[in-house]
């Protein structure tokens, strides 16, 4: 076999993806073993039936054939009016790339900003594929790490180092953010775009969890004073109409980036199926009703959470303001994120996910998704709770 | 606006895609021109209503979060079964990998053999997207000239000496050919097999055609000595199965470079709608009875095509042997390719696409789309004849 590239090989540096033991707590689910799986961001509903029927009679209707490459207009039209809506700035549907997916948007973004090798920062606990969305685009991963004790919101001034340190072209943000749960706040939405313009930075920013936010209120950074010439928004049904499966989502930014990324779909993906599209325009169309019907367990669920967390002192969670994430600071166990994981899924058979898989700054925690039903949630993370109590003992 | 990367600044050289006659066709069609469109390769029929049903059911039945990034087991295994049946090579699920669509098979092969900067070999005339392909990959794009006198066959001292020359990583060939409709023979075949073993070259075969073939026999490269561990096929639902807007398609390769392919994909997109990988499977199992009604139409049209050539001394054509195409030499018109289809289109509302449009061996060239009714394009053959006649007339 002659060589591959080094970016291929080079994905996940070589080493791991880090996922082990959410591919663990997937064989043993295979192998017939009850466990609760509190691993990944994935409904515990499938899409709406009337979201599939819009799909059906898009594709009976006759739209099987090749679909325009920037989507088809209805859709760029409706994720125009969102986004002008959701950030107070005027956008038209030549700001809007149609992607098959959110991961795809992310990429694709990374591909339009990035010569080979140059640095692309990213906040430090992160989406476990940003770093190797980074590599697949042939720029260098730059995390910037923040602290359990800022809820992990990044610092404006870290920003600015790892920016003038590494000459780095872009910033990739999430808010409401995976893994944490936090909503940013308007200051540290100021201190990103002050870092961005002074860098002349592109910021990229994922917002797919935009409809989930359970304290305070989602604010695009493109809405900021000189970011919307520089911001390139990253949105996706998954999350917010539990269409995870569909792989639909969208990129909007300046015309002539998206003109440009344009061409890149063309080269890359050749668009996406106009079926799904015109179930996506449905979804999108059924207003803000059916978002707050999916988003709804969610904020229970998070509810819920913190009142188990409240009741003991190992576990400490960062309150979660949105997304369908809990982070819980388990240090007092003495264990890192990696081994109390494996040993839950031991032990108890519940998986959640090692902090470390999602960064340096985030050892010592474990993330939980809230995709399980209300009670055996709760059943599970009284049990977590127990469990932390137990290794805290034995640590102490 | 910070700058963008030159990668896609580059895409298309910095000029146009050469695809000007095909946009002016569609701009006259949306404002309600009668225009015969003889331009891309699109069916003129939609997707199997059976088809669209099992996507549906599979949907419905609750196949609608992410699907694994490598694609659905049982089509992993259709296809392995199928490359198995049709190259002679055992293959397993292991070295196939699904993506949403053959254009993202293209890149992906692309991205996982070049670092960036690595010149990658293709034949002109070529598809369309070829060239922007491997710039989007940030590889060299060098182009293998034809002789219009060799059917445009390449010639293996020709691949040799650009490997030589360029010290290629890869090489991209299509057979059956877009956009000239010849099937590589066993001759042909075995000189591009020994250029890649002679230079270490990873083949990428791009056989979306596989299943339109009129004359000889299709035969996968991979097939032959040597090729196993250096070939990866690109497949695709697109023209077998006339599911062009469902962007379901494969890379079927050596089982190292499809674990990193699989690395790939779930940076770039993770994965393919697990309901169309269900519809892609049902179309599989019909056999070879559903590809060969979707694909009788394009023989039927290819024989009147040349019966209509036949018929006069202008026009020449190259005795197309598979795919949906008709390539025709019509250098006797003096005229170029580009202004030929401009006059056309301009004088009679037939669009055809211009030889240039798929590289520079293909200039004096037009390439005409088997895809109408068979008297609507036996009327525009004739058409385009006489049209040819009388330029040439005044040529002379």
């Amino acid at each position: 076999m002659p060589q591959l590239s080094s970016r291929i090989t080079m994905l996940n540096e070589g080493g791991s993806d880090g996922w082990e033991v959410f591919y663990r707590a997937r064989a043993l689910v295979a192998a017939g073993e009850p466990v609760t799986e509190l691993t990944i961001g994935e409904h515990d509903i499938g899409t709406d039936p009337a979201i599939l029927q819009a799909i059906h009679d898009a594709a009976r209707g006759g739209h099987t054939g090749y679909a325009m490459v920037p989507g088809v207009s209805a859709l760029r039209e409706a994720v125009a009016s969102r986004i002008t809506r959701r950030t107070g700035v005027p956008t038209t549907p030549d700001n809007v790339l149609i992607t098959p997916g959110g991961q795809a948007a992310l990429f694709a973004a990374h591909m339009a900003v990035l010569t080979p090798g140059d640095a692309a920062l990213y906040i430090d606990p992160y989406y476990a594929t940003y770093p190797g969305t980074i590599r697949a685009a042939s720029g260098r991963a730059v995390p910037v790490a923040t602290r359990a004790a800022d809820a992990f919101l990044p610092r404006g001034e870290a920003i600015q180092a790892a920016a003038r340190d590494t000459n780095a072209k872009s910033l990739l943000v999430n808010t409401p953010n995976n893994p944490t749960g936090m909503v940013y706040p308007q200051e540290t939405l100021k201190e990103i775009a002050q870092a961005c313009t002074d860098n002349d930075l592109w910021l990229i920013s994922d917002e797919v969890y935009d409809t989930q936010v359970w304290q305070g209120a989602h604010v695009s950074p493109r809405s900021l004073p000189g970011m919307v010439d520089r911001t390139l928004i990253v949105g996706s049904m998954s999350k917010s109409h539990a269409m995870t499966g569909s792989r639909a989502g969208w990129l909007v930014g300046p015309t002539e980036a998206i003109d440009r990324l344009i061409d890149l779909a063309t080269a890359t993906t050749y668009g996406v199926p106009g079926y799904i599209q015109d179930g996506a325009l449905f979804a999108l169309e059924q207003g803000a009703g059916l978002e707050q019907q999916i988003a709804e367990p969610f904020r229970r669920r998070r509810d819920l959470a913190l009142s188990v967390i409240e009741g003991q002192n190992t576990v400490k969670a960062i309150p979660a303001q949105g997304a369908m994430y809990l982070m819980l600071d388990i240090r007092a166990t003495g264990l890192s994120g990696r081994d109390f994981a494996e040993a839950l899924l031991d032990d108890h058979r519940i998986a959640v996910m090692p902090g470390e898989s999602f960064g340096k700054s985030a050892a010592g925690h474990v993330r939980v998704a809230l995709t399980v039903a209300d009670d055996r949630l709760a059943e599970a993370l009284h049990t977590l709770c127990s469990f932390a109590e137990t290794k805290a003992r034995a640590h102490a």
